[in-house]
């Protein structure tokens, strides 16, 4: 059965939640340890939803759509490309994207995020699933000025609020074939499916579990269809992951 | 005046403490954040060092001396080049570097890291020593196969166990012209001074800043002198810097 689970912030303090059409169910600790209930209900429109987790690491893979490596004249990767983000980077739905006063091209990427349930290494294909807590939606932002310049991408992707995740993560489903769809402004700039990865989930997840050690709570997205554009400040960016939910944030210059 | 600072196991917890000669004075809490001591005292020769911090992030800077930028055949670059090493990856000194099963061609780069002190964002050059608690030596691990490869350097970089930082942080020291050297097997591989760096110290915590929030306890290495070459398992290596300590590890293969 499927289940979407929260991180929020009411009255003060960082819950966490079982979302059942607009109302929490406040959990007696993170979903990733505990199921149990503490009584106390929330409704989802009077709370801020965070990113739902603060991860140790987020892992992401670059170029895994076929039609997004060549929009961006890049060659399909034969091995899956792991590069990081910092966890500094981290923002919710609802959150601003901060457009940097040094940036001069900056896009989205609507992708799948994976969230890890425990503490795993060097995995197969096969056993990646027992890892995988569930999955969420991640925007991917990107410099590409930085991006094409630097040749490694810490900077390009690596600015603070350039990975909002969210809105909740959905256990129990099959994230094999979804619609994922980005808006921006309201107009329909991405809309793919989860099938036309080039890696599959499971395979990414074993790839990674090969080179480091998997925590719980840490975010593995991979990677974005075709599509990609620029936002600009006062944009409004959603991202529809069938099945999850819309991931909603606006872009603010940075003061 | 010069403090050390190291983080350690002794009695089953994890302790700190301010090192003098041989004895470690533990202190409260973490140094980041108290100067308080408990009375107690531990051998150095009795407790297992950690690494001096558990970060947030580990900022690595590529090619930043010009004679390394040489050797890899590499252009210097007219910003700094960051790239991210996950925090699964970090060990401590007296820890074992493990050779990756699927690895080729492994190499040691011995490097000056900073320990940042307090959160910081979007300082300037002159700014950048207040964000600095102190200084340690980090071997940034490189698999040169798949670095050479894969494009990104999220795999190349991220095993586990390629971020070995240590053996103790310290404040008050000048790091503009330290000696570093590298030592594999006893023989001398890395011998240079950090005024050959490219981008000095506070250039980089600077240009870092104007990306990404810096944590308390996050790492910034600041690339590696020429020199750089293979190790194997059975190998020890120790990474010297003046007025620091020695970083030791030892390399086993993948079990």
């Amino acid at each position: 059965m499927s289940r979407k689970y929260v991180r929020f912030e009411a009255a003060g303090a960082v819950r966490f939640g079982v979302l059942e059409g607009e109302t929490i169910h406040e959990l007696a600790g993170n979903f990733l340890t505990t199921e149990e209930q503490t009584g106390e209900t929330f409704e989802l429109s009077g709370v801020r939803l965070l990113a739902p987790t603060a991860p140790s690491k987020v892992m992401c893979i670059g170029l895994n759509y076929k039609a997004h490596a060549a929009e961006r004249n890049k060659k399909v990767p034969d091995e899956p490309m792991l590069f990081l983000k910092p966890a500094s980077a981290v923002i919710g739905t609802g959150d601003e994207i901060v457009y940097p006063s040094i940036a001069k091209n900056v896009d989205f990427e609507g992708e799948l995020a994976v969230v890890i349930g425990k503490r795993t290494r060097n995995v197969s294909v096969e056993e990646a699933r027992d890892a995988i807590f569930g999955v969420t939606v991640m925007n991917d932002v990107s410099e590409r000025y930085y991006q094409d310049r630097d040749g490694q991408w810490g900077r390009a992707k690596g600015f603070d609020t350039f990975a909002p995740i969210g809105p909740c993560v959905v256990t129990g489903l099959k994230y094999q074939d979804l619609h994922i769809e980005t808006k921006v402004n309201g107009d329909v700039k991405q809309s793919s499916r989860t099938s036309d990865m080039i890696f599959t989930v499971d395979e990414l997840v074993s790839f990674c579990s090969q080179v480091m050690t998997l925590e719980p709570g840490d975010i593995l997205t991979t990677g974005t269809p075709e599509g990609v554009g620029p936002i600009q400040p006062g944009d409004r960016i959603e991202m529809t992951i069938e099945g999850v939910g819309t991931l909603v944030n606006t872009v603010r210059a940075q003061s």
